[in-house]
């Protein structure tokens, strides 16, 4: 593609550590800031077609909260620098002309802003219309050309869904609309973004590619999804380090993890129903690379108020050797959870893009490296998921 | 090949903790000990023509020691379980018959036995050739129709060699002749076993396949040779860990690793002429992989006599994601020295005999996984080894 | 006291991990070990009129297992060595003669011995009855001079009191009677230890010192009661640890304690009812020490079964120096629970046995420095503690 | 002492880290910043009559630099808040004019300003003048009513001092001007302390109050000396961790302790003449505390750049309890080495203020809790150092 191309970027939790860290990063990057973190610049890949990360522009959604006080937030916590934060003032100040009303969780009303809660009276159908309303409102005030959605909410709770969503063949727009339900949030995003042909990347622990209907009618649409789940941490060490004993034949006992978080996503799971599937998702990466019922795994998120952004891991993996003999690690991870998640966010804008273009659909495989519970693949060893990925972005 | 095939498994450092837990893992193995531990034995490779474990013999030379009381020490510190080591003593006092007199180096001719002193007088011609008596005596008493020769010896004293070693078309058998010397040991057990025609196999921090006349010349003798220093414990974990940071464009400001080891080999390392290459070795992964001169490494081993076998690495990784956050890895990685080694000299034994077979001569680079300073080619990423490894045995 | 005196040890658990551990530990000391991890044993106390190690033999009550197999199993895990196993043969055959039936917990009946199911049909009152009966019989049989009861039952499940238990004056005979109910196991034997005039030692986290119309009766009954919850491992670091942070003025935001145990304590603590007061008092510990609801604290227990009695916790602690500043401490603690807990038992019926000579009776404070929630005292600094504890023994 | 009491706090180093981190702090604590890691602020001490924060003024010398850069740095290693170093502006203009040339060890004498160079051409009692006549003109420029002289420098190397010095009778002033040498730097300063009348603080490892001529005549002239060496980090957890182990009568094999550190401190300790009394320091501690010989100990410290002031500390502590079990405790600290020492220079300063008015002389033996290296003392457990401390200060 040559020329600047407009490119929107839209945001589920758009005023959110995540988002407001991207928003800033962008800036920085577009200064001159060496692009750390971020994959698709990494000196293989310099010849790949991406879009250029000065053609992007944030928006999106939010059910509360101040971009500014986010921003004031992650400059106290350390993760932005206060230079940047003071220069993306007026960035800010656009942003916030260019958020929309979220779809607030049940038990999140009381916090919502009265827009938000306004759309949580709404029937599902009528939701996912306001979404589509919004996202056709941005391309045209903001002039983009080409738009992706990716979820950044918070972890959001388990939800049944009713029949006829576990078939490939439905259509999820008249599925909302023949058996109406509480909806998990990301589908509705989900939904209103393929149903406007823009592919949808789930960063979240949330149901989307792994719902047969929702995916199938994506493949059917053209629109490229990717999910789910951003790795980003303990999980991104699971996936890097359980292919080691694999291929030592070191059998794992046990593995054990630990992890710590202050953050908005920290308050959160500290409700069992919004914590499950991201402890279900951590934990499948295990049972993928390892392969075996022979492991004790444990997973646990513990909300540790005064570590604001900066996540925890604490894990001990005991395994067993030659003859028996028990042997043992132990790692602490300690990251940004905010600084490990916003340039993936750019990095899967930048693949969501160019799959599109490539006129690819459905559940994108080749982008398993970011996600803990990767669609469209039961691979979980980073190295051969980087493999594979290396191998796509060369076709 | 069908049938069983006796094969002479000959250790250098026969009486030593590695050798020993060879001895008895083999034994275990026979008697249905599940084979945790050996590469070879992944169902990967279930259909690959290894040769059969129950055919391996050791044999081997050693300076001193008593390979009972080794058994013995193995047992007290938990890496041979009590009834393998009872179960193991007719098999040591065969083994006991089959050892021949070692090289010490000079400064430990004080704790070696008068036979192995006797040789240190020898020049290095006649030194190789006794070796060689050692080889064929061995073959015909055991009636070996296959052998290999791994050297397990405490890591060796840096010697510089004369002029002539550097150039491939050299013959060290003559260059031992014309310019005599005070020859590094692993060098003169691999002369010795090249010249019978044998695999060489070098697990230790020690000259090798790194020696341009030596190397060349197996090659052209038709002679697999597999080293350098074999990758067991904290250097393996550098080769699985550091691509993932540079998988995921995370800068990484320090690796600094502390090594703590008991054994003879700590013992051996607290001399500075022994250590250097060894911390070279595990240093040069990091460089290998992560291909910058950002990093500042350190890596220290200290004797830590109460650990005996058990090697404890604590590692500190800095490192710096988007926008400059700084964030950190630990581990802490606790494993017997003997029983991470051991299985590997059976799969690299086997791996040797295997090359042989094809007709295959000189480095080989396919071994790549199991050392820290592979020879033959500069990747260093454990999963790119483990890669070019499988599709070499699949050949 | 002067000449051998014979001293009966009766331990509820008798055939669990920590009672094995000391009476193959009793043994072994008097073969001359060094009597490592045994307080009383500290030059410090040299001149104190300890009873003597040698005096001391081992009976008590059990609901079901085998010396021998726990025998077998601490050899197998590691804290018991070979030969000491094969030593004790005889004297836990001895043992075997002298195990009462103990009162299992509603939950374990089907794992219990028939004879101890029966004792779980009778009422309450008859249980004491049977207790005391068991206890007699010992004195007899054995020629005990002195005896001493140390509850080492698995954790047990929390239980209400009827009305009555909160008062001092209370008589615990009369109201087993007066106000039946399923009462804690650990003030069933408390009570019968106490009605023989014998010292009570709860090393479990269990109902003891702290009913106070058991206290205030084994106060009026001049027998001393010492407790509550051993202090063996994570704890003992939180009172060593903490006193430096409140010295020191450091404010400690978080102190996240992970523990990890695979031994039948870990199996019974993974029912939250057992596990509740475990936690409680690991907890109250920091409350102590740091006076302050500053702290953000956790503790979990996690079943590791591979790991056995090899407990492993790793803490957490997030504090805030001069002007605000982050810093942080993280610890691993990997200890054998029952070589941990056993010295301590034989330290703690020494103490018991001297304040009983010196005419002590109920909670004795002195004995703090060994509990998880020392009776009779609120300080949990461990240094104040054996400050306290040292001038107590000389007096 | 009633009335504000106009105190003067001469810093050697006054450019530094620490010397800023007190001189900002000092600022913040006016503006009613909570003291943490202050502990003359300790609830205990409430009653005692320290001298005011607000009347301490900070004046020093150094060897180069610029307050304003040190100050840049602190805040951007998050050691100092933003609004602070704004804040701290006019303050920092004050003490440049308040910086007097300190005495260059020989090889900084390149990066040294030219006054300070110009010093190092003087003869040492020439040198003791220069600095007597500095004290004596910030007294009186500033108004002065009582002074207190605090070694912050860089760790200086190694030095032998020539005969005389060991007798406690020799006066320091005739000794230099008898037996000139190049003196240790911290010796010059102290003389010119004392020489004044004002009590001499040593909080890095260097010479002073263990030079018997020093410390004699410092009594004699009814001076209290104060040191050796700040109690920061992980001797200070040695310090609280270690009676754990000798009151349990669990048997320490070996500590081994790694220090990371990335400030100007770190960068000096990479000269080994620098380094080997701060690690003989580290290492006394262990020695004072477990008194034995057992102890395998190990004290390394590596300078990562990347770090700056966060120095991290990874100790190994493998120990040996009942029946020989072997256990371990591994911990990291990390914490900010500016931030943990400038509080304790503002309690020193006061605890040397109030010896000095109790009329004390000499070695302050109840200032242990302070330093690796404690004058007038062998004790090291920071809890019976504390208590001594405690009963001092209620005198």
């Amino acid at each position: 593609m040559s020329g600047p191309v407009r490119t929107g970027l839209v945001l589920v939790g758009a005023r959110g550590s995540v988002a407001s860290t991207v928003i800033h990063g962008l800036e920085a990057l577009r200064s001159g800031t060496p692009p750390l973190g971020l994959v698709t610049e990494l000196p293989d890949f310099s010849s790949t077609p991406w879009v250029d990360l000065a053609d992007i522009h944030a928006v999106g959604w939010d059910i509360a909260g101040d971009s500014h006080r986010t921003a004031e937030d992650l400059r106290r916590t350390g993760v932005l620098p206060a230079d940047l934060v003071e220069l993306g003032a007026s960035l800010r100040d656009r942003l916030e002309l260019n958020i929309a009303p979220g779809i607030p969780e049940p038990e999140d009303a009381g916090i919502a802003d009265s827009s938000a809660r306004d759309r949580l009276e709404l029937p599902s159908v009528e939701i996912i219309e306001a979404l589509r309303g919004d996202l056709r409102s941005w391309r045209e005030r903001e002039g983009f050309q080409r738009m992706v959605v990716v979820n950044l909410a918070t972890a959001e709770r388990q939800r049944e869904l009713p029949p006829g969503w576990d078939e490939l063949e439905a259509n999820p727009l008249e599925l909302v609309v023949s058996a109406p339900a509480d909806f998990p949030r990301s589908l509705l995003y989900g939904i209103a973004a393929v149903a406007e042909g823009l592919p949808f990347i789930n960063f979240t622990p949330a149901m989307s590619t792994d719902v047969p209907a929702f995916s199938g009618w994506a493949d059917r649409s053209g629109v490229p999804l990717l999910g789910n789940d951003g790795k980003t941490g303990e999980t991104l060490m699971k996936s890097a380090l359980a292919p080691m004993f694999r291929d030592r034949a070191l059998r794992v006992l046990a593995w054990e993890g630990y992890n710590m978080l202050g953050n908005r996503d920290g308050a959160a799971l500290e409700d069992p129903s919004r914590k499950s599937r991201k402890v279900a998702n951590k934990d499948g990466v295990l049972q993928g690379i390892l392969g075996s019922e022979e492991t004790h795994s444990g997973v646990s998120i513990d909300f540790v108020p005064s570590l604001h952004d900066w996540k925890t891991a604490m894990d001990f993996i005991h395994f067993e050797g030659f003859l028996g003999a028990k042997m043992q690690l132990q790692f602490t991870w300690q990251g940004s959870d905010s600084a490990l998640a916003a340039p993936l966010i750019l990095d899967l804008a930048r693949i969501a893009l160019l799959a599109s273009e490539r006129g690819e659909s459905g559940p994108l495989r080749a982008a398993a490296p970011f996600f803990k519970n990767p669609a469209g693949t039961d691979e979980h060893d980073l190295h051969r998921q980087m493999s594979e990925f290396r191998a796509w972005v060369r076709r």
